[in-house]
């Protein structure tokens, strides 16, 4: 329950604020077995971190993660697996009015009504920094997806109204470019993140409501700023005619018959390898769409806790756009959904389990 | 776990094949003293049964809900509510080729491949008539919102392509004879269905993982067809600027400030009444794009279960569009949806849980 | 959530009351590909039935299970399994003075308190009658255990205060001669029911909080009258010394060595063959102790729902003891336990995950 | 899932090992709003800490626990609370032979057989040391439960075999002798604890599976050496007839009777506190029987990793029993179960939620 935890079974628990003393999470339910490491993970936070290019800014956070369990000789060992990543500036800033206002398009409202107080310093648990604990967890379920020949990636498509899908360098360019304006006029932009899993076999996800498609989109739509979430053509399926979505099936002719699952392919893939929920076996295609950062130096009408109109200007570092931060957090939020999909699959046909269990 | 399932406070699970002898769901978690008949539950049936203008099939389905438990004196009780609707055709018919065939945009591969083999009967679990087990129980949660001032409809606002925000009664004639037309071709077409919640208090929905946005992208998205699920201004916030997107604050001047809650307004709704995933007190808005129903006549190519290329027309009295049958099971899962955000709600804060044991 | 469901992976989700139409259960999780058919149901409903004996009700239930989804062809789908039975009399019989009394020992206080209102027919929720569900998903779970290698099986091995573990076929006498003379007098007595599960492989059961003596507890506990749970040698334990109470482990000599699993044995088993809450190999053996049936004929000091003090006397076809019926409850709730365990354990290490999905 | 998680509603997830880096526990669901610091949780940490006695072993524990997340301004804020207390010592050390040994008694086989291998350092995860999470979360249950006016407190009933019900002060000094004269001998003792709750409100816990007292059972099970769990007069009730084994209701004289919740009480308390699985107002009385720790220097049987038979004396400073410092983890297991039980009866009744989002 509650609502900082993700998975049945690959489970994470995740706590932590922006200001707090660290963030983290526990996960329970990873298989044994898997080699380990710290730098497993560093890898995949770094690539979250801000301030790598031009337009990002310039905050140097050094996130470290520390590992505290569930690791032995280099693997993991079936107990549950603590993970921490230290806040080094904890000091408390003069966040001035601002601590006590309703920032327009933040979370902060929604934690007053809700808990009727709230920890206002950086933005407490609906900052950016949590997906730090998503991140971490989800270098592991990627790691382990890759021993089970699945492999999970995601990319910005859209940048501040512009897509990248051609000639990318030159549309890169012309998005950062916007972006370094916007900056200047202190506003912020938005952007599309795509993520593509492949080697995925058919038969993955549950049919009805734990549909894998409809696990993604929970799993990526909790990302903060993401207002609206694709599987396949997506938005553009609704415009369609089934003549033209319907993906045709194929014999894969350089296989034998052997085993059913893997042996078909498909003409096309408007479904984005879901169909009825289940995987189908060609490549997955999930889109997020993040709305822009709502931090804007911009002049904004709000409400403070007092209960009185006043206007605000968000001053500090923001960056004007958190997508080419977030194609991490979906790439993690994505991998942990596959791989719990993987693992409750396994108890889906009396013979698995019979096999399993054969000595 | 499993599939069938939905809902923690207010739990859901659901069974029946579309040629098998019922349909049906068991409410695990209704508070006790609603009150409620079979009719509250048949009014929701009604509205999602085919055959009610020219572009639907003409199959009478007759679906009477049938309550087993949980009903006393004509209100609920606390303990679980089981509902079935018995299949009046239950006849094993001559599927013909089309038994083993996996048909194109269907969930058979998946089937086929999860389990090793497969109930084709009609679609078996993952036919249309599955969701009148989702549409009877969110009849009981659309019945409990509304004592708590909540209330959910949903629309369709897209029909095979032709937009029906502006001049609705022309562009519905205009779609419909779209329809018309692309049935005679063998043909069919999606749409899109948009929801709103009107009513519900600020700060519902959990601050990390179930997010009231993110539950609801699952529960929209678990429904058969759709592809994609946006949140208020939804794909076009991710081209939009900071100080476009950002709703200002404002007081509501009509009312006092003793509680917060519900006190605050907002000068636009781009973010569909959530922040930070929790209600801010506005309409929620939510819209689910549904793909064309994969069942057309016309000629396709494809496997079947003997690993066999082959070509397939599907014949029958199969709807050119299931959108305007399914507006009232968007309706019903955000219903179920929102619910149990809410009851999830309670435990919050201590001085509510103090509250509600104080005699 | 609620308190109606039972089970992660193999989870089942009960209702009905006792004078209502019907009572039944959906099992969500059931891997595909299990035979099954009426008549393995009815063979362990049968089992619970009342009037086999002298010193039982003559009541005629004729619970007749009816399965309305999730088999096909003979066999599970991997869709959900609902099972109804009916109730043969559902008419309102005139309860008297008791409809409104709150019955000593009994659920009726509890019900009152926690839902504001309560079904006073027949005890509603809390009847006995809703073990059937129990029994009924139990069945499919047994089924499914001995496909697996694993049987369980329970007996009555304490009634009435007389141990019936040794010169059986005379304590069962003096046994049954006891309880037909607390029925005369209008009362009523208790028992104890040893079930043991064999076959079962080491390991099973989760480390921490889900240990496997932890869920079988609660799985016993559940029933109704069930007032002390015992694993092994249970209280005695607590009088025994360590070098007494642990078991040597020892090789056995008929096995090879290729796989650890499996190939350790105990000279003696004390622990009820579960360490640190996993399985050992050796046979598990729980104990459930049932508190006399709570409905004498005696007088009985109580208050009523308009708040007055009576004295009530419970008339009708009572049994003076519930335990022979209770062993194939006991023998249901272990089954399930079990079956979810094992399910559980698939995803335990990276090794059997890569074997399951290898072609 | 998995196994290191508790509670629904007020939900912990826990990790560590003995002699990793640290042990801890992320308690997700923590209503917001009250007081709490270190000092609070330190203080029933000390409870559970060896070397209070002469017969404790004398280890300097000193676990001193840090609050990483979820308070703000010295109370909860609704968001994760994350605590952990780090392992002074995790040298590694000379395990000997008994690193590859299968300890009688202990998890160590169940561990292996289930992961494949495992961490052999101090018992790893089934180490005592376990507990330490749980008691850091107990003891935010507990504050809780004050604020709602419910006390949870366990002690030692029986030591060595000897009870400690009467006369209790010449009755330790007889245990005390016993366990110094088992730790000259190399050998260990059990015993039984007792816990009670009181002031919890009528109809709390859920009516089938999710009893109170099945809740209780898991919970208190789940505490590593408990073998045997009972309510109210527990064993004894099997014997019982059940005009002994009712408790007669009365009014409560000093009440009026507006509120019927609490205004009934009873002659008697043999069910403990619990019918048909929700509390009956009166005292929860739940006891919980220790194996003999099974750390003995006493020369026991077994085998090892490498498959062979070997004989092994466990040398080190191990308690002889592990009851006295158990007392304090069944209390935390009690509250943590019963704060659970409240929260999920907030939504019980469709008036009290009205209650609840009433302005």
């Amino acid at each position: 329950m509650a609502g900082s935890q993700f998975g049945k079974i690959f489970h994470i628990s995740t706590f932590g604020e922006s200001h707090g003393k660290a963030l983290g999470v526990v996960v329970d339910g990873c298989p044994a077995g898997l080699s380990l490491s710290e730098e497993d993970i560093q890898e995949m936070l770094e690539r979250r971190r801000p301030g790598k290019n031009l337009k990002m800014t310039q905050r140097k956070e050094g996130d470290k993660v520390e590992i505290l369990s569930g690791i032995f000789d280099g693997k993991t060992t079936g107990t549950p697996i603590a993970m921490v990543v230290w806040n080094e500036d904890q000091r408390s800033k003069d966040y001035g009015g601002i601590a006590h206002a309703f920032r327009p398009g933040h979370a902060d409202y929604g934690f007053f009504a809700k808990y009727g107080f709230r920890d206002y310093r950086g933005g407490g648990r609906s900052s950016g920094r949590e997906t730090i604990a998503r991140v971490a967890a989800g270098a592991i379920a990627k790691k382990m997806l890759l021993e089970l020949g699945v492999s999970v990636r995601a990319k910005v498509i859209e940048l501040a109204g512009i897509s990248l899908t051609e000639s990318r360098e030159k549309a890169e360019l012309l998005a950062e470019q916007k972006i370094l304006s916007l900056r200047e006029q202190g506003d912020s932009a938005g952007g599309v993140v795509e993520c593509l899993v492949e080697g995925l076999p058919a038969g993955i996800g549950e049919p009805v409501f734990d549909k894998l498609d409809a696990s993604l989109a929970k799993a990526v739509m909790s990302i903060g700023a993401v207002k609206s979430v694709e599987i396949g053509d997506g938005i553009e399926a609704s415009k369609s005619l089934g003549s033209e979505n319907n993906d045709a099936f194929f014999l894969k002719q350089e296989q034998g018959f052997d085993s059913f699952m893997g042996s078909l392919q498909k003409g096309s893939n408007h479904a984005g390898g879901i169909l009825g929920g289940m995987s189908d076996g060609s490549t997955i295609r999930i889109r997020a769409g993040f709305k822009p950062t709502p931090s804007i130096s911009k002049e904004q009408q709000t409400v403070n806790e007092a209960g009185e109109a006043i206007t605000i200007a968000i001053k500090g570092r923001h960056d004007p756009t958190v997508v080419e931060r977030a194609n991490v957090v979906v790439e993690a939020m994505t991998a942990l959904t596959v791989l719990d999909a993987l693992l409750e699959n396994l108890s889906a046909r009396l013979d698995y389990v019979k096999k399993a269990y054969q000595k």
